[in-house]
Order: C-alpha cells, then structure tokens, then sequence
C-alpha cells in the first residue's frame, strides 16, 4: 500500500506561472479578447449577459493561448491565429456552459455559474450559440484541416461527457475508463488547440503530431491535478467548492484508486456514498481521509507528473526559444496547482 | 372582430401529402436514412441509444428532404446531397434534444421525449455530439460555402431559441417578436436547407436567393400551423400533447392575437394563466374558446396561407417538372396539417 502523500508539503521552487507566457503573447490575448467580446454580441441581450459572465469570469484562457504560443514557435507570423484561438475559446466555454446543466455544481471560478443566475434552459441554448459561433469564426479563416481537427474534437468531447454521465456512481469504473473519459472530455481540445498552431505554420507531419502529443499529455495532466484539487484544494485557491466531484459521484482518480486499496468496510462506505448517493455530514472529510490514507491523492498527482513529462518531451524537438520556454512554464503551472 | 372560424370545417379536397416526394426521392433517402444510422454510432452505446430514438421516432425528414428536392429540381446529379442532407437533420434533431430541455414537453411525435427517458444531461450531450457530427459531414463535403450558410443558421437558431425563452411568460410580447422567433427557430433552417440544393447545383445568386425565401417562408407556414395545432390538434394526430404551450407560457400567434382583441376579463385571465403561470383546470379548454370566439386560430391559419403563397411564387421560376410538384404539394401538406 503506497503511503500516505500530503501534495502540499512537496513545494520546492518558486511557484510556475502564466505570466511568461501571458506577457509574451499580450498583443495577441488583447486582440483574442477583444474578439471574442465583439463575436458573443447579439440582438438577444440575454446571450452577451449570460455568455459574458462566463467569459468575463477570469477564465486563464489557457486553450487560446495554447494556439497562440504553438503557431508562433512554428514561426507563424500571419493573423489568423487570433480567431482559431478566439473560436477553441468559444468551444471551451459553450462545454463549460453544457457542463453546468450535468454537473449542477454551486461554483466555478469563485462565481456563481450562469446555470445558478439563468436557469438550465439559457445555459443551454447560449451553449449552443457559442458553438456555432465557433464555427463561424472557423469558417471564416477558411481552412479545412483545422475544421476537420475541431468538429472531430468537439464531437469527441460529447463522447467523453456522456461516457462520464454514464460512470458517474458506477464504483466498477476502472482506471482504463476513467482515462478515457478525460483524455475525451479535456485532453481533446488541448490537443487541437495547439496542434492548430502547427496547421497554421504549414509544419510537417511530424510536427503536427508532436504538438497534439503535447496538448493531449497537457490535458491529461492537467485533468488529473483538477480531480486530486476537488478533494484537496483550499476553495478560496481552487475557486470552486471541494466536494463536488464526490457530491455528483464521479468516479475520478483519486476515487478509483481509493477503491482498489478499501477493505470491505470502506467499501461499502464508497458504495453508500458514490453508487447509492446517500451522503451525510462527515461523509466528505471521511472520503478525504480514506484517500490520505491509501496515498491516493499523491498518486493521481504522480500520474499528472509522468504526463506533464511526457508533455515536455513531445516540445523537445522544437526550437528552444521564448515560445517553447513558457509553454514549459505552462506544464510547471498546471502541475503545481496540485502542491 | 373577426369572426371565429373553425379551422377543421374547411376541407375542401383530399389531403396533400408527402407521397410524391417521398417517392421522388426515395434511392436518395435511403442513403440519407443509411448514413444518419451509421453516423450517431459511438463506443459510447448510450448516444446511439438515445439519437436513434429520436432520429428513428418517425420524423418526416423533411429539412433533409428540401435539400434532396432542391438540389435535383436545380439539376445537381452527383452524390453531395446525401451528407449534406444528413448533416441538416443532424443539426435539426440536436435542436430538437436542446428543445426538450426547454420545453418539458410529455410527448413529441406520440413518444414519451428522449429527456422524460434519460434526462436533462444525456439530451444536452448527445445534442452536442450530433451537432458536432453534422460539422464533421459539412467539412467531408469540402464547401466553404455550404458551412457558411449552416453555420450561421445554427447561430440564429441559437439566437430564436433564447428569444423565445425570453417571451416566454411575456403578454406583452407582439406579433412582430413573435414573428422573429419563429423566423429564426425554424424558418431559418428550412432556408438553409434550400438553399444548399442551390448552391449544390451551382445556381446563380438570383437562383440561391428564390430558394432561400422558398424555404423560409414554408418554414414560417410551418410553424404558425404547428402553433396553432397546439390548441386544436386531436392528440392523437398532432402526436403530442395539445395546451404544451400554454401549460409552458409561450406566447404563440394565437395567443398574440387573444390578447390584442381581450376585454379586461379577458385580460386578467391572459395574465393570471400565462404571466403568472396559475393554472388551473379548465383554463386550457377556457382558452381554446377564447381563440375561438376571437378567430385567432384561423386568422393564425390565414396568415400561414399568405406565406405558403409566398413559398409557392418563389418556386415559380423552375422549371416546372416532378421535383417543383411535389415541393408545391410539401406547401399544401404544411397547410392541411392545419384543416
């Protein structure tokens, strides 16, 4: 049995963060966000207002820049990477909207999400508005490939959505299946998104392939490090409840790997909690304690790590320069949220 | 006031049907029922499962089956009709799983809803997954123009949904918004879907634009009978519920035109029943002689005449063979759906 890891007394370095990669592209996220304000504009004042507070919600807009930072370290130089980034943007938010109509979680961000504020139906319907504005702006720029690359991964994200609804409560998922859904439900668009950059660069084949291994093991990382926060973070830090993810009984990580360590009892504690959904008071900080015990929030935090390398690996071959660097910081970012 | 006219009276021949069309068409829709079957395949068994209810619950293909008419009423004899044709229902039947969310319907085409079956999330998801789906088959088929056109119908389509979900509870609201959700939430589409046969075969501008307003303005008949259905369809024929939009508050054309010609009374039952959302037994059958004695339903079915008429002159100038014909009898079948 692996031992118990507190992933907050691992802090070595100087925390990573954005701010290299932000300052570097700072022209480019103005014009990003500048149009994405101007194309979630509507006649209908309640899709700019719903669709704005999400935007508006100190999203990271990670994605975006993913395809801003890969088309400029192919030595892109053109415009267009500023309404691919813009449309990934537009799908990202239009899953997050849908997201909230199956997750029914209280916060996101630190803020109310729109479904709290409008209601099912409106989050839906501007979904869906945003999404096909997306495509607009694919349309638009005009290329093919990238239409191919992101209609085949928004379809893929449903996939991954609806194999998640399906494991949700079901304590039998397995650790294949759990991969699967994230690797759908978010490593999709990473992977695009950056790949895109490469699309945009005329870069060969291999490059292209290098860049969705990049964004992929990005994602897979990155997904990994969120469901270890749901039964970790600090909420002020993580900016939603703790606790969701056991609430609607998802089946992530840190659960999967719980109940492959439990004894009989803790197993009909997991059973009870997750599969019957009958949670009481204590139940959270019991689950939380379970997986201290079995190491399995280390463990999920070990998995982001071994993505996270794969992910700075798949950018070896390209040149080391400013782009390549903070997209390095990235990966540092994003596994370090989990510290 | 006009005097209350009672719809069903009025059958003067037999009804029109989409027998010819249908026929016409028969080799091509196989193809298109073929690939929709094989396209809302997935590992994840829930989304064939939940797509082939709807898709498979007796729709008339009729958006699809504008873009088959067309498209060989303009000459086009290649192949590209078929996924294009698949890709509009594909984006119908995801508004329509949308729609579901919005509406908590009971009953659509005499079925119980794919949401009444599995939820509110699996709807929304498997929505997404179609329509992203219908992309996928719109880049195969390789027209920048062709994804213009529906992606841009997606967003108003979007962009009507919300509106109507504004109006909703709304007795303020005119006939004139009244007009433009419909216009957006289902006219836009039948546009659409006309006018690829047009693009399809090469047509001139003058051409896409004739099938465009043909397509539009049968949308528009469509609907207003669809809405005036809600209140004097048999259940049994309309395959869903009579009184979904007045048990849901939506503030249809019938409804428009009671409140326009209501006495105080009358008034104050509009605002209790839709406003406020009182309702009690009685109310529907209340209202449905209130429509009666005001002739909204038939003045609804008048107005769906003038732009059937419309839809018939912008035919006009094809060439008068089997496809105009049996487009001409589509009208008349949206029509008598109303006698």
């Amino acid at each position: 049995m692996p031992l118990a890891v507190d992933a907050r007394e691992n802090r070595t370095k100087p925390r990573a963060s954005f701010d290299r990669l932000t300052a570097l592209l700072e022209t480019d996220l103005v014009r990003v966000n500048k149009l994405i304000l101007s194309r979630m504009q509507s006649p209908v004042a309640l899709i700019p207002q719903l669709a704005g507070h999400i935007i508006a919600a100190g999203g990271k807009r990670l994605r975006p820049m993913l395809t801003l930072a890969t088309s400029r370290m192919c030595g892109y130089r053109g415009e267009r990477h500023v309404g691919l980034a813009a449309a990934v943007e537009f799908i990202h938010t239009a899953t997050l909207l849908h997201d909230d109509v199956v997750d029914a979680s209280d916060l996101r961000r630190g803020l109310a999400t729109a479904n709290a504020v409008w209601g099912n139906k409106s989050s839906v319907l501007v979904g869906d508005f945003l999404f096909s504005r997306a495509f607009e702006l694919m349309v638009e720029d005009g290329s093919l490939a990238v239409l191919d690359i992101l209609s085949k991964a928004s379809a893929v994200i449903a996939e991954g959505e609806v194999l998640q609804l399906i494991t949700s409560n079901d304590v039998e998922t397995t650790e294949a299946t759990y991969l699967e859904v994230i690797n759908a439900k978010t490593a999709q668009l990473f992977a695009a998104a950056s790949r895109i950059g490469a699309v945009l660069a005329g870069c060969s084949a291999d490059e292209e392939g290098a860049l969705e291994a990049f964004g992929r093991n990005l994602g897979i990382a990155f997904q990994l490090v969120d469901d270890m926060l749901d039964y970790s973070a600090r909420e002020a830090e993580l900016g939603k409840t703790v606790g969701d993810d056991f609430r609607d009984g998802k089946i992530t990580l840190p659960v999967v790997l719980a109940l492959q360590a439990a004894d009989d009892r803790e197993l009909r504690f997991w059973r009870r909690t997750l599969e019957q959904s009958e949670q009481r008071e204590g139940d959270l900080p019991h689950a939380i304690e379970l997986m201290r015990r079995h190491g399995t929030l280390g463990a999920t935090l070990e998995r982001a790590r071994q993505y996270g390398d794969a992910a700075r690996r798949a950018l070896a071959p390209f040149c080391d320069g400013p782009e390549r660097q903070a997209l390095d910081e990235v990966i540092d970012f994003c596994l370090e949220r989990g510290y």
